[in-house]
């Protein structure tokens, strides 16, 4: 029997998301088995209100030029589904779409949202499949060698380092002696570690690379950072946004919460820069990319944007042998070369979860990552994807998103 | 006479100012009127040390490398030259190492003392070429069409924000409303300007363009930010970092100065979203790529690229023409298409001079370019400068810049 397939996208965006949501969409559309492909508007609050569009409607050119597009094409959300009123409407709307695969590209928030939805499928016996599609520069998610999301993010971090600090080393015997770039990670180094890949060449990498991993103090960074600067003659720093004191408390926060109650942070890089000032007497350059760097399609890993396309494709073709309450994950066969499969792991155990940076990726004095970190970001990175540049500028998509007819 | 050269760079890095050290060394090293090439470390005060590079040492690999490398490969300065002892000391070594041939890259204040050196050449009768090889991201030098820097920096800037304006679309129905980019220009608004370039296509441009020619209001600027979200549900803001009141002063600076005693500038995106933030009560996201928009080799501009050699080399063919005194300039000769011819203009005229954005490039309310603009500044991001990709990452030069042995 024929069922129709809804997919939206959740939570902060990749620059590969729509990488996956290329993927996904594509192969539902290849399948005899799926009718109509729908995308949620907006994340599954779309799909709540009936606004959803119907892909197999768009021009295929319109289609191609998803994975080359960033931001969510569909739009996303932080919004959580909680309320058993709200599942009640989601079902209706799933009935009166005749939805029989739904697919939720987020991260781990996002995995405890199809977690619930699977739930609620099994508990009033609705035939649905349900497949959580990862995504998030974090890197965060439980069960997965990496995120889709990550490397294109990392590779960014890496070639902006590299290019900031030749600028500081050009600048630093009579002016600028210190760069700091500040780096998202709601929780985590993983993004922060990144910027170690661009050390690999002479003179480019940071000195210090800040991680949320490894408590901050105050004077053994200060200390750490004179030191360098006589060496060096200058300082080239990555901050993690989410830098903690040794009690576990943010060093700095913007003071607000996003619709998950997760704090928002930033503002360590002029914290930084205060404190570099003050102590040390030195000029300071700070930089926060904040969505440049989440969102940087135009220097995305193809690795990175292979990947993201597989596991979309991957998550279509595991619903249709039948599995659900399952998100698609990465599992790595081999380092060098770099080997990996596709394989899928139970929601319950992603949802709401987060992976911090292992010890064993942290150097000692954790100011910078150890060599094993390398070796497992270096893959990640490798390749650049392809972009349609068009008048000097990246061409995006430009479907019609037509919302389908209300139903209810 | 064969007489030797010497080559320096001085002030803000830009993307491709080592593509004009490339075209500027190489016409030297092929010119048979022409010995050694020497490089000056670290700009003019290398050379008043003698701590200079003999760049015909170098292998030829790595030179070919160099337009491929941001940052300035042989050091930059914001050391300005007045003394008469500084003058004597600099001919001293310009006469040891029989320089014939003296060529600055950089800004205003450079060319400034492009100018000095060539006055106190003509004074003392000493036989010398001096010509200036222009370079800003600020694009505000007087006497050109427009300045190497600016079309790669003005690349980097439309493609940030298209990027992330997508990604501000995605997000904003439940989270963030407002996006604003912090733009480098230190007088001027032709770099914040540049971003209208993202506006050609759909959704993808800034709303709002706060340049320092137009003075800024706040009660103005919050009604308009407003009225967007109203309107379009989200607002994309690029500001430049020399925003002034109407009387003149600016709106945040970071309280600093260089070594020239200009104002160093900043943080104008953190005080406009503190604005919003309290009066409009709306979540803000701010990026401030600080050198990123000016180090972005990555994304560099093939137009801009092209011409950066192009002005290096034809300073040096200038220069072999008996010429001295000269800044070379490119002259438009046509928009659509865009012609242009490179042309040699008195330093004097360019010295210390800054080029504001003329009324007739900014719209009648102050907050976006006028179309005049957009017709001025699309042709010089075109086309997309190769980059040395190798394992992932971009490759740089690694010259073995042994320091010349010292005859004072």
């Amino acid at each position: 029997m024929i069922k129709n397939a809804v997919y939206a996208q959740s939570g902060g965006v990749t620059s590969v998301i729509n990488a996956s949501a290329y993927g996904a969409i594509t192969a539902a559309m290849e399948s005899r088995k799926i009718g109509r492909v729908y995308a949620g508007m907006n994340g599954i609050k779309g799909i709540l209100n009936e606004e959803m569009f119907d892909i197999t409607e768009e021009e295929r050119v319109e289609i191609d030029r998803i994975p080359y597009t960033p931001g969510a094409v569909f739009g996303s959300c932080r919004t959580r589904v909680d309320l058993e009123s709200e599942f009640e409407r989601l079902f209706k709307v799933f009935e009166a779409f005749d939805i029989g695969f739904f697919f939720y590209n987020g991260g781990n928030d996002s995995m405890d949202t199809a977690f619930k939805v699977d739930s609620w499928a099994r508990k009033i016996g609705f035939p649905l499949r349900v497949i959580g599609i990862p995504k998030t520069v974090d890197n965060d998610l439980l069960q997965t060698d990496h995120c889709p999301g990550y490397g294109s993010a990392a590779k960014f971090t890496a070639i902006s380092i590299m290019e900031a600090t030749r600028d500081l080393r050009s600048m630093h015997t009579d002016s600028t002696k210190v760069f700091i770039m500040e780096s998202m990670g709601r929780h985590t180094g993983w993004l922060a570690a990144s910027a170690s890949l661009a050390g690999l060449d002479q003179f480019q990498g940071p000195q210090i690379i800040l991680l949320p991993e490894a408590p901050f103090s105050k004077e053994r960074f200060l200390s750490r950072v004179e030191e360098i600067i006589r060496r060096d003659g200058y300082c080239s720093i990555v901050a993690s946004e989410a830098l903690k004191d040794d009690t576990g408390n943010y060093i700095s926060t913007a003071g607000s919460y996003d619709a998950f109650g997760n704090v928002q942070l930033g503002k360590i890089g002029h914290y930084l820069e205060r404190l570099i000032n003050s102590e040390l007497k030195c000029k300071v350059h700070v930089s926060v990319p904040d969505y440049l760097q989440r969102s940087s399609r135009h220097v995305s890993s193809l690795t990175d944007w292979q990947e993201a396309i597989d596991v979309g494709a991957f998550a279509v073709q595991q619903a249709l042998k039948g599995q659900s309450g399952k998100m698609i994950a990465i599992a790595r066969t081999n380092d060098r070369p770099y080997l990996k499969e596709y394989v899928s792991v139970d929601l319950s155990t992603v949802a709401n979860g987060t992976k911090y940076l292992p010890d064993e990726f942290i150097c000692e004095d954790g100011f910078y990552v150890s060599e094993k970190f390398i070796s497992y970001a270096l893959p990640l990175i490798q390749g650049e994807a392809p972009n349609l540049f068009m008048h000097g500028l990246p061409m995006y998509e430009s479907m019609k998103k037509k919302c389908v007819k209300k139903r209810l």
